[in-house]
């Protein structure tokens, strides 16, 4: 259930709202537009709370059956939203691949992965420069020089770079190198650091978190564009449950289900799902046969000495052999792969 | 771990050495073949008894690191397992596409069912004869003219036929009509019902329990085969978890990890996972993507007339959609559908 | 929601109803009663069908809001049920705890561990003379001579005997000798099984699926009672989770939900959640002050050489202890112990 | 599978250790004590890398059964672990139980909150300063003034203090006002944060994720006592399940466990697992007849206006009824509340 206020609400008006809503025991989200202003109502029973609603001072209109994500509804805008990285575009008809290792490690690791993802028809180089590892002796991530470095890739190949930010104070030297700045499984509910790229321009990859709903990912993404940042990008990664062979099970009805419910592009990272590089592949094709707008991979020049996720990281020959069969299936599915030109 | 046998043990030595592992807390199963007897140990902690294992009478040889599951293990046999119903064949280069309505429900539906999947390509019709409702005025399943009319299309379309048999007391009547015996996820631990379909001929469709690991199904395998039936084909279908957009949620992961485990053939029931039929296409899709050998998907005359499951059973001409896109994913992956001649 | 219907409804127009709703998607349930037919309306979006469900004849009066299991329902029956075996309550101040080996395994074994728990205050005898095993070679159970045991441990003591039924051909015979008829948490929805139990008198005690919600538990209690038979025992027994160092996550927050939602006594099984003997003591004490109404524990006479479930098992001076532990938290909220006069 | 280091182990030494364990796949945990240092190796498999590893430079033992957390475990020191809060000791054989709103929401509230767990016996005044809320009109928390009027309830009544801490750069602040740091479910896998907390010196109380596993909260812990604080408590608080009739499904298994693995005390918030008032007791009592240290328990002086959680906040009454109980049950396993004479 949403509401949509009167233009005119003012700020205690709004707050008062919103006040009635979180005694009455729901989660509220507010999105402003510049058509006007929305709260959402989040949780059961919301039914038993509408005609007060409906009667408070700066309510226009009740709509009891919109989802609690106005701005990212499919009800909000039919059409697909395209993200544009320049001339890369994620959520038309051409797929986009991002691919890379899971850490910058050094200039000559980030360079040889870069030209090895590039040669295979990756659009978008993906590196961890911020690392938040369990020892103070593991591997850190290289931080700024680690964007640099990605960086220095992106100027030798033409690929753009996509890399996690981990912390709000953070998201002005990521984004001053990054195109695409990557939120975490385990950040998907840190709401300072959705409030900090919702307002700043890059595009924002947003990963759903292993213990949440697609639901609530739809939530996290309406965080964001409420914030000031419509180009967000969906990524199914996975989700804990009971089985244990891999390390996630993916969940593939989700890209369905948020093709349904949002306009905003989706794709799929099969690496952290599966956890052993001998599965990635099927899971590859299959997020590309299920209408997954693109992939996030993990390639590595060497996998077995990779800092990290060395077992599921791809070496560049299987890394090619897969965009080989993903050109096909994307063929299959009326689509076809974004390669750059070589 | 599993203990090979000396081929002189007796009875009484093959009940002592299960004795005394299911005495230190293992589970076990006995699998047994012409070339001899494996006593498989299920249950972390199994190298604590390997020393004593190892000195008991009627013992051979120790494989600590052989899988619980020997006889549809991949070290077994490492050539793929292929189940040949008549000419329709499971588990090889061409996909098998089973279709058909939940239940049967007349004549004219399940005919009118069969020739709609036929006309699409279809090569084996699924239709519930026994069907354990809830509600003693619920539909029932027709039983043994449910039977009758499953034969009756197979021999107006030459269909191949599969049903679901659904207690040990059924199996003979089941076997007499049908081609293929189901064994439903809510069965998969049901070892008197395992048992009763490991003791004919015809090959066995076993669903995973939607409460049950990858391993926990190759188990339930074991005992079918072990029982003396080698003819068994896999099928994922969806596990429980706290998702619930979609009825449950499939693990397509299981796809390739259970290619690398065993040499029996997989199979994907889209249906019952995605809950809607809006979302069965990009997950049947992803199943042959994935490198499913086959799948079961629920069609049905007219939707939403059917006596159950009507929202997740795809209409025939949505049916036809599917079909075409399938055959385009299974080309992709270097395969194809098995269609019949029109 | 319910329906409930007229008085004069016939036959077919229940059927008519029932169909009515299946077609629309939803799982129906039937309860009829002396004072009346209910029809069930389980599944979400319930409130689309009301106006024309309201509309059809034979349906009387239309409870949007009640719950599907209306015959277990504390709003049918705001008194709590006892559940009576003689001279033995369940349900009512004093607690009932009932204690016993995994399986029969012999005349000694089963009377030595009825003297033991008959000593320590347990009321009622547990044993399985069915057990479903995963080997032609396991201990399959002693079938009717551990009934018979069963019955002689009964006369010798006093107790009372609880044990599972797997089968509804098995009913009668289990009837014949037991008290109070198990049905174990993998046939929670067996409803062959359900149904068999559900038109015999004796009282049956009813396990929570691992993979169950409360509420599916409940409704399988109605198809129990709509059966005929309203003398059920619910037992929490723990649900599967990506946990795994104990056996299963015992949910302790179903006990006050349950005595929220029915009028039937609810009891608990901490030896399967824990799955070690070592953490027990811990649950069963807690499902003591979280109002449970009796527990159901695995005692054997010497554990480490039990047939099955060693590791869970408690050996008889340990049972003694926890006794006197449940007695003390018994009477700390406002209840205690039905001890069986030594 | 830990290492223990020479003393003599230079920095580079220990560098190339951990690089060599995590390109081996595996996550890695340092921790460094007076009397050494020690290399967790956490994962699956540890063993196959156990040959190379002992033969490292600076490897002076390896213990392959050990825990991966070593300061925290049972092992490393058998005495429970005492944390002392100037004269409300936890862990020791009297209860401690910190009790009060979600939120600080005014002067007045929490004085009267303050009051009234007072009188009713609790120890510590928990209440949130810093609140991470999803809409920028919902209420956020006071900040900083929240911490002063906590301080001032202490003052005024004795009361400890525990609030949550949500971002490392607030720490200093809020260590200056509390007397317990708490870390929420949804930051227990926070590095930053964790460390920040580990270099400072009030206690910490550690929630569990609701994704995690009790060793990953081990690690959690280990990783805070690592870093120079060893003063932590651990708080279970319930898991997501497919159970959705509680808001969480508390673990209280998790209990006995944690209690045979580490020397910490071990807490049990019934209140975020329940998510209603009305379900609270029963969990209450139950932690408590479960060995439990303490509780953490949401009460508000008026809960149906409360800022946030009113439907899982006690009122003082019923907490008042509750503390009864909770004195009762104590009694009954060994133990005693410790209340602050009135």
């Amino acid at each position: 259930m949403i509401a949509v206020l009167e233009k005119s609400a003012s700020l205690k008006t709004k707050a008062d709202i919103v006040r009635f809503l979180e005694q009455s025991g729901f989660r509220v989200q507010v999105s402003e537009t510049p058509e006007g202003s929305f709260v959402s109502v989040v949780g059961e029973g919301a039914e038993t709370v509408a005609d007060a609603l409906r009667d408070m001072r700066g309510v226009a209109e009740l709509r009891p059956d919109a989802p609690a994500y106005p701005l990212v509804s499919r009800a909000h805008k039919p059409d697909a939203t395209r993200v544009k990285v320049e001339d890369v575009v994620i959520g038309g008809r051409e797929l986009v691949v991002m691919a890379g290792p899971c850490s910058v490690e050094s200039r000559e690791q980030i360079l040889a992965a870069a030209d090895a993802v590039r040669a295979a028809g990756a659009r978008v180089l993906r590196g961890g420069a911020f690392k938040p590892r369990s020892s103070p002796y593991s591997f850190q991530g290289l931080g700024k020089q680690g964007l640099e470095l990605l960086a220095e890739a992106r100027d030798r190949t033409g690929l753009k770079v996509v890399t996690e930010v981990v912390a709000p104070e953070d998201v002005d030297l990521v984004a001053e190198y990054a195109d695409v700045l990557q939120i975490g499984a385990r950040n998907m509910h840190n709401y300072r650091l959705l409030s900090a790229v919702g307002m700043q321009p890059r595009p924002v990859l947003l990963k759903r978190g292993m213990m949440s709903t697609v639901d609530e990912m739809l939530l996290a993404a309406e965080y964001v564009v409420a914030g000031g940042n419509p180009r967000v990008i969906l990524c199914e990664r996975g989700i804990r449950t009971f089985e244990t062979s891999s390390r996630n099970t993916l969940d593939l009805c989700a890209v369905p289900i948020l093709k349904e419910r949002t306009h905003l592009p989706v794709i799929v990272d099969p690496s952290h799902a599966a956890g052993r590089r001998e599965w990635v592949p099927a899971l590859a094709r299959a997020a590309v046969a299920a209408g997954a707008d693109g992939l996030i991979v993990e390639v590595h020049p060497d996998p077995p000495n990779a800092a990290s996720d060395g077992r599921q990281s791809l070496a560049p020959g299987a890394f090619v052999d897969l965009m080989g069969d993903l050109g096909s299936v994307a063929a299959a599915v009326g689509r076809s792969l974004d390669s750059a030109e070589p």
